[in-house]
């Protein structure tokens, strides 16, 4: 009788957030960027993705993908490609070590959660192909450091690859035609730097807009705006901005997120036809948080928004009271602040026009901080005998 | 007795709405440009500023100006500017010909009215300093040409020079330092394409945002795309917008107009601290613009938006019925409709979404057109006697 044992190895991996932001590939079919990008790796705490990976001589083929209960396609040439270049890698130690399980041969059932309302265009989809190469990546027992298997899961989802590693996480552009210089490094850790702080508004959007992947290449082929940004723009901030987190310079850090967000925004807009991801409820957003700057004298806080209208505000663990006394008392009523135990004497400097449209747009909240990469997990979301674990 | 006669000269002069963006001063005290513009002058049966200039040896210095019966301010120095140009031509003129009464030395009492809400975001500026420039030469008999006259109208308000003229006007950005080559040109009168139509949709806006003249400023030093746009966007489109123009190929016309106005708003977008004129209302307004033509299966109608929410979409006369067939319906309970015999037999293209938000957020319409410039007009809004006329 044959071996039927069940392999299974589970990770979770969070959201990462840029602060310069990925817009636009130089090769669509390897996920190659026209320009680098900086990433904070959220805390999984309050957003992650777990996944587990099994394998076993039992399955039927082909792969499976159970995403929150619901089976999701493998056969995309994106996951293809991950799945092809992870079994590549356990192909080569089964040839150098014959008693190693040809796993690379077996059927694979991957199950995956996220602790977080997956509609709610929170980068989802980095988080998700973080977690799958890396789950897979444990099942083989690959040795790939984390930034060798950024190349692959830059192939399932651009930003994902900065999802592997934990802290502050740059994507070099890299110039090679086959893209092996293209993958995450390690900016600073989350020790470097653990006051870093995010409170995410969620924005109630009737529907997604434009899918990042179709916007981004419309913008590279129509925008007139577009090259010097990515040429000239962002090389420069790049530089800024990993100076001031290894210095550690908040001020810096904020204008410098703040601009960039706009700036990738504004090639948007210059896109032909204009793509829009901020609404009257982001801008409001922005306006809170220079209201909050404004108010503090200093930059305390800065907005960054990715291809949808959620606001994500950076600040740091000591300026937490500042901050929130802005948002708190307008969005008192929204799920998500959990335990926060700041005291708001006083009503914060938002204006009426600021406080209307963000009571009226934002549907929930959620207060969380910089975090660390995968973490191995043995909690399984396939049981023994290979069944899916109900989440 | 001193001769105590009330000398009086009245025009009227259009507003315009570029379809090249004005946008940055490369000299903020003679309000030189950047880049050049380009604009169309709307019909004054709808938008028009009406002003009689009037001087005296009766009349008490300094001069006045009232406009809507309101007093207003000559003391800024883009008034001083534009009256002293003004009375250094007469009084070259009174130095030639010692018959002419010295009215350089007198007071002038300036009177304007505008047939439209002045606070509504319709470039009032434009016409208000155009009809003041071109009503003062009238009174002081000058020989300057529209385009001469331009030079003045232009430190008063920038885009006010491109007033002076009727059609379609271009203002050349020039390079001299003292701005003579920096003026309005004809590009191609009214006559040459008189069915070019232009509906406003006035977006009620809470208040208005960032004064254009502070804002664009805030744009040169601050935006890091705003120098592609200025050096090499504009340039060319420029020069694909006379032609388009030349050949009345609304096609290119509309194209460039769109994309136009899109990177107009990014670079304001870029601007730190960003800058936002369009709201959700011209988001749906864009969007209306975008399910009309794809309707069509050709480019019909072409938005553009200046310093303000307010979309103003241009079309040929021969595709009103079906560019109307979009709005009317949505819109049909708001005031400025006038007379249109445009028959709706069914619901226009507008997804729901955009009905919605026009419905909310606009407050009034205007249906215009192509027009001439500033007229000569015999109705004075200064009396015989030197008195306002209650408008």
């Amino acid at each position: 009788m044959a071996d039927l044992k069940i392999y299974r190895a589970s990770t979770t991996a969070p959201v990462n957030i840029a602060v310069i932001k990925y817009w636009g590939k130089r090769d669509p079919a390897l996920n190659l960027p026209t320009n680098s990008s900086l990433s904070v790796t959220l805390s999984q705490s309050d957003l992650r993705t777990h996944t587990t990976a099994s394998c076993s001589p039992a399955f039927d083929h082909p792969d499976t993908l159970l995403l929150n209960n619901a089976p999701q396609s493998l056969s995309t040439p994106r996951s293809l490609a991950c799945l092809r270049s992870l079994r590549a890698l356990r192909s080569g130690l089964e040839d150098a070590d014959p008693s190693l399980p040809k796993l690379s041969t077996l059927p694979l059932r991957l199950a995956s959660a996220n602790n977080f309302p997956t509609a709610a265009g929170l980068a989802s989809s980095a988080a998700g192909f973080a977690a799958l190469v890396r789950a897979i990546a444990d099942l083989y027992a690959l040795r790939q450091s984390p930034t060798e298997l950024s190349l692959i899961a830059r192939q399932g989802s651009g930003s994902a690859c900065r999802s592997l590693l934990g802290g502050y996480v740059a994507w070099d552009h890299g110039t090679r035609a086959d893209g092996l210089d293209s993958r995450a490094r390690l900016v600073a850790p989350k020790a470097h730097w653990p006051d870093m702080r995010a409170l995410i508004l969620v924005v109630s959007a009737a529907k997604k807009g434009v899918s990042s992947t179709a916007g981004m290449q419309t913008t590279v082929q129509t925008s007139s705006l577009f090259q010097t940004r990515a040429k000239e723009v962002v090389p420069k901030r790049m530089a800024e901005m990993e100076h001031a987190i290894l210095s550690k310079d908040f001020e810096t850090f904020a204008k410098v997120t703040m601009r960039e967000s706009n700036s990738f925004h504004a090639t948007c807009l210059d896109t032909d036809p204009p793509i829009f991801y901020l609404n009257d409820v982001s801008r409001a957003a922005i306006k809170a948080v220079e209201e909050t700057n404004d108010k503090a004298g200093r930059t305390i806080a800065a907005y960054t928004f990715d291809a949808g209208p959620n606001a994500v505000i950076y600040y740091q663990k000591a300026d937490e009271d500042a901050v929130l006394k802005t948002f708190l008392p307008i969005l008192r009523q929204k799920e998500g602040w959990g335990e926060t135990d700041t005291k708001i004497d006083d009503p914060g400097p938002a204006s009426p026009q600021v406080v209307e449209a963000l009571e009226a747009g934002v549907s929930r909240v959620i207060l969380t901080s910089v975090g660390e990469g995968p973490i191995s997990v043995q909690e399984h979301l396939i049981d023994d005998e290979g069944k899916p674990v109900i989440t």
